[in-house]
């Protein structure tokens, strides 16, 4: 299974008065972390959407256990995987790593939609390109995204 | 059980290129929620964390489903319960209706912690103080964090 | 001139950790306050956008000065103005009041624009609808954008 | 004068609905430079404002220019300065670019502050510490803040 890997520093602005992330940024940093998985394939999301023609993949479903809070500062490591996928959506393991420990894991469950004009919302489920997602499932292997400088 | 309503307009900066919530968002929405529920029986939350000698009540594990997009400019009402507690922590419940439509469900734990400057992370857990949180379960009633303006 | 008055909550998410708002939050606060101001003359975002055919009015330069911080759990209050405008740019001007106190004041230069698909980036600036913005300099008037609940 | 260098990648969720990054976003990634800018003298923040003693370094002034937006997906460098500096406070000019292109200029005015128990904020303006400032101005070069996997 493809593991993407990525390193995230905690910045000032992310923590609230505790000095601590305040929680909704971890679901950003997971999202930042889903979209490199398509990249670590080759895709930025501009060209993934452009290339399946879809709206987008938005999360119907989300679970997040916090262990060990971060400060800003510190430099942690989210390793994510795609664990599942079904006819028209798929599931995004993330586990972000201080050093060794698990210290925030998280589960996404999201939809391939493409543009529906005529229905409300202007969307609809699509099938997943199968060829694209065997990609994540196959052999045990380490990506990352590119990195913006890289 | 004690059922905390507000209303809140989705705003510009809240969405997405797909025109709709950032789903991280969201989970700020339910942050305030909870806040909103100790300010319905008395307490801002800068008085709570110094009546209660506490330094805040950090999540440990949330779930959320988003079934009902919402876009800028929609006004939507949350719904607020804190359906069960324990020696030191509670779960609030949120409900983002749509007029009647449940569109987003969220469910927080939360834990009730005290300063300790001896241990890592400077806070330990405490037992909540019970009279309050009965409060919350009191009789079927309903309340509003006071408004900013009110 | 209309002035348009809100009053916002500062909430513990648009805090740091000196336990103070994040200075990008306050042109957060001023955007919505903009917003505000033409659905004090009736006009919803998503309704604006529609009946002027416009993309939006995107800000090409801001100004602010922050003289009094504020805190989770403070309320303070937002008076907008549109002291000038010209063929397709406006200005605004926010002055952030803790009681009596001019805690930030902002200033944002804005543009009206329409869509045009055959320019890259899809925009191009529009004459601003005069009778809409003369109301902005009326007679000496108060008014708030309809509240959420409202 | 020390040019400190650092790319962004422009993410999904800083993006609004025109699908172009929203303004208050600018002022974060700014943020993040000029914290950039003591990391590439060796100091981390957490260990900047231990070292020196204080609570941070507030931004008092700000004024920014958007000249071309940016979408997610794009990657855009941003260039730091510290141009001047007086007995506590100092000035960073942030040059956000497109390739060769100037796309948003910003202007920070900050001052240190230490701690002070007796005043209301709880802080009051300190001497800039000269010597550390005095390597902004050295020779010609260029930094980059270690990157958070370095």
């Amino acid at each position: 299974m493809l593991t993407v890997s990525r390193t995230v520093r905690i910045e000032w602005g992310d923590c609230d008065p505790a000095g601590i992330v305040y929680f909704p940024r971890y679901f950003e940093y997971f999202d930042i972390s889903t979209v490199g998985m398509f990249e670590a394939l080759g895709y930025r999301k501009p060209a993934l959407l452009a290339a399946f023609d879809i709206a987008g993949f938005p999360v119907v479903d989300v679970r997040s256990t916090f262990r060990i809070p971060s400060k800003f500062g510190d430099d942690v490591t989210i390793l994510s995987t795609i664990p599942e996928f079904s006819r028209s959506s798929f599931q995004v393991h993330h586990r972000l790593m201080k050093g060794d420990e698990l210290a925030v894991e998280g589960f996404e469950k999201r939809v391939w939609v493409g543009h529906d004009p005529a229905r409300s919302g202007g969307i609809k489920a699509k099938p997943l390109p199968l060829e694209l997602f065997g990609r994540f499932r196959g052999e045990d292997s380490e990506g990352s995204p590119r990195s913006p400088g890289g």
